[in-house]
């Protein structure tokens, strides 16, 4: 562990993370290209994650399906936007069986196309709606410029599709299922966003509709959490999916999607993580506490060993924490410290012959580095106060950080000095055309990251265009 | 729902199965050949046993990770055995992002070969051992015969994979996972199962011992529920997988992988189903109790409905039960009670308004069919204790049905006519010569399914070649 030094963040940001990542053993790369290999402590961190969401699509009324990962091309085709979205990022099998297939077959980019294929069985009367259904899979979308977790060939996710017998009520799931991707990301994730919708340039491939959440990283850029899509009657038309309405009419349904995915492992690293490696929040993190005996002579282990055991078994057993007790002979305490912080844990205990003989333990919180002295009655009963702390503050340090990198655009030279020279959001009037933004971002190299979910009059003009401005757009830099 | 009548078992046990499948709202067939949708009844069952097997995996030390999906076909090629035997079974990618690929990647049919080239680089020191590790994912073995849950080109699974530092430790650990997979199949899937060892014409590919567990269907063949191999150290040699033992030499660590699958879905439905539909255990089961209300004016549906929705929430609350309140105005009772059945939900509650009258309800359970009247406070304070006889009551039941079905052989000829009128488990003396079994096999459509765990002398001759016997084995037809 921790063999190369960690790069500065503030010197080599994308160097930090790639170091950060595996030396935390977060995920290393796969051998084919673009591939990824989730290692015990990140995988641990998606788990602990999507129990979150799933906890919340269920309590929404969700379940659970799962549709084949191979999708004839033909039936990838259907849907014309989507397809061109999706067509040149799809990996195909040709070959199964040791023979040349009949009709290739696409791996799932994402799977809207053969769940409405299905659905146009599963839809007959509008007593068959609403359907509430997500499936937990992985999806290949061909990438060769790999960054762990942001961007791989592979990767692992959730996708909610849902049928609806109205538009009005497709609209409500998709804003619903939007703003659980915004309770998990901040209460659990402790990563603070902005919700909004998506230009017509940035929208989901057959959507009518895309809306966002969007964080800001430690590097100032912009990464999108989650997107939740109404899909109007798109994907109804494309795969025939009608049904009989109340008043006795044919009618095509309505459709949304939504997705969530292992990127935001790395989300969480790029907004808690600094010089010395991760911080986890609480919620997620594998190893909740570590304890770390010190000692040096024989008794003095079997003293402090003692004690640490204790501690750790009160804590797992009546405490339901994730502790740890670091209880290896050939490394020093200091390299343990060193370890854990690397590995993000947000609480350490230190025991040490001292501590002992005073029934205390020294508590050192990841989120801030302080420490403290406490008894050990005292440092068991507060346990769950302490991790709900450190919960706390990374949110609260995170919200402080995007604040201050969030700015009222000015005028258009402000936005693209000030964009230059420190990344962040940016915020001001646009004419709402999609000529306009992409002139724009191919001066600046940002990209409009949301719009206000219901449209607002900035009040002012284009400031690019000088064209009477019709949305409030919210620029960065985005991974 | 039930728009067909069921196959009697008797008469068409493979229809029956089929239809029960798909009328239960389990599974259908996708798009692709060989491919299948989990549809949400089905995947519920899945997520019931996911979570069952791995709290039993991180009880004994495992932790989850993630391989990528896609494995370079190099890698595949490494161990002999391995891609002997899995190499005709193999989906291959040969497009990616519109191009061919320089090399082809195969989709994984099980994750031994990329596993263990990575291992190579995590095992350095008897101290890096064991590493316990598991994944959940999808595999893809190319398959066009495909039966529902039992034989689709892609299913879901788990597959285990740890390195050991002996020879002892990781036999230990085959053996361990092994009970696992008998616990989980006969306490929350009420599946019996005989526990044993298969010949070396059965074992895994790359595996010095595959031990199994296999259980009986009602169609008197029998299915593979799950398996644990003991690789020795084949893929350490193939993959270069050394690390430097307390004594200071370097040495080939020792593996294990064992996997268990979707396709004990099917082995649940075959285990307990009958000619009404599924009975699910109630450790698995998405409903584990339906209330069905009974009225026909409005007064007293008000009435009966608020005795329903008062039990459902009660026993969601307090009892933490899955409950069903089916409130579906569209349907007479007779309909839900036919329909529930067929999904195989535990327990049935009919309130009718005599119920409500006597503060009582009509209790029908599942597994023996029987009905009994309880008050409602007895009714939701037995709750628990009768979910736990409908589980019981089908172990108990699958049990008798397996010992009435298991022969000793007295003769070859006994054997042959036997399994051919009866089927079931066979167990007689064998010589241990895979060109036997084979003559066998050709003979009787039927393989050994396991031998002792360890080698038991049969005390006879084998009874088709008249060589000694060295074993013995268990035969059956099977899935």
């Amino acid at each position: 562990m921790a063999k190369t030094k960690l790069p500065k963040q503030a010197e080599d940001f994308p160097g930090w993370y790639v170091e950060v990542v595996k030396q935390a053993g977060m995920a290393e790369h796969g051998p084919a290209k673009g591939s990824m290999i989730i290692k015990p402590h990140g995988y641990a961190v998606w788990e602990h994650l999507q129990r979150a969401l799933d906890d919340r699509f269920k309590a929404t009324g969700h379940e659970n399906f799962y549709f084949p990962l191979l999708i004839p091309m033909r039936l990838l085709e259907r849907e014309a936007d989507h397809v061109e979205g999706f067509a040149p990022e799809v990996a195909v099998v040709t070959h199964g069986g040791g023979e040349e297939l009949e009709e290739p077959l696409a791996i799932r980019p994402t799977s809207e196309t053969t769940i409405w294929n299905t659905y146009a069985k599963w839809i007959q009367s509008y007593r068959d709606l609403p359907l509430l259904y997500n499936q937990w899979c992985n999806v290949v979308r061909w990438e060769m410029r790999t960054r762990l977790f942001l961007r791989t060939s592979e990767f692992l996710w959730q996708e909610g599709h849902t049928a609806h017998a109205t538009k009005q009520e497709a609209v409500e799931e998709t804003l619903r299922m939007l703003e659980v991707y915004r309770e998990v990301t901040e209460d659990v994730l402790a990563v603070p966003v902005i919700k909004g919708r998506k230009t017509a340039n940035e929208r989901f491939p057959g959507a009518d509709e895309t809306f966002t959440i969007e964080a800001l990283m430690r590097d100032r850029k912009a990464l999108q959490c989650g997107t939740s899509h109404f899909l109007g009657q798109n994907f109804a038309k494309a795969y025939d999916v009608t049904f009989l309405n109340k008043e006795g009419r044919q009618e095509h349904a309505w459709a949304t999607s939504w997705g969530y995915t292992t990127r935001m492992i790395g989300g969480t690293i790029m907004t808690h993580g600094d010089d010395n490696g991760l911080k986890l929040p609480p919620a997620v993190a594998p190893v909740q506490v570590v304890i770390v005996p010190i000692y040096k002579t024989d008794e003095e282990r079997d003293s402090v060993m003692g004690v640490a055991t204790r501690m750790r078994d009160e804590l797992a057993g009546g405490h339901n924490v994730r502790v740890r007790l670091d209880d290896r002979d050939q490394h020093r305490p200091g390299f343990k410290f060193s370890e854990w912080e690397l590995k993000g844990v947000p609480l350490r205990l230190e025991i040490g012959p001292r501590d002992v003989a005073g029934d205390q333990v020294v508590v050192v919180d990841r989120a801030e580095g302080n420490k403290k002295q406490l008894s050990t009655g005292e440092a068991i009963a507060s346990i769950g106060e302490m991790l709900d702390g450190v919960q706390r503050t990374l949110y609260a340090e995170a919200v402080s950080f995007r604040d201050a990198n969030t700015h009222e655009i000015s005028s258009y030279d402000e936005f693209v000095e000030g964009l230059e020279a420190e990344g962040g959001f940016w915020r001001g009037p646009w004419c709402g055309d999609g000529e306009c933004e992409t002139i724009i971002s191919e001066r600046t190299k940002a990209t409009i990251r949301l719009l206000p979910i219901e449209a607002e009059d900035p009040g002012a003009a284009c400031m690019h265009c000088g064209k009477p401005g019709t949305e409030r757009a919210t620029w960065a830099r985005a991974y």
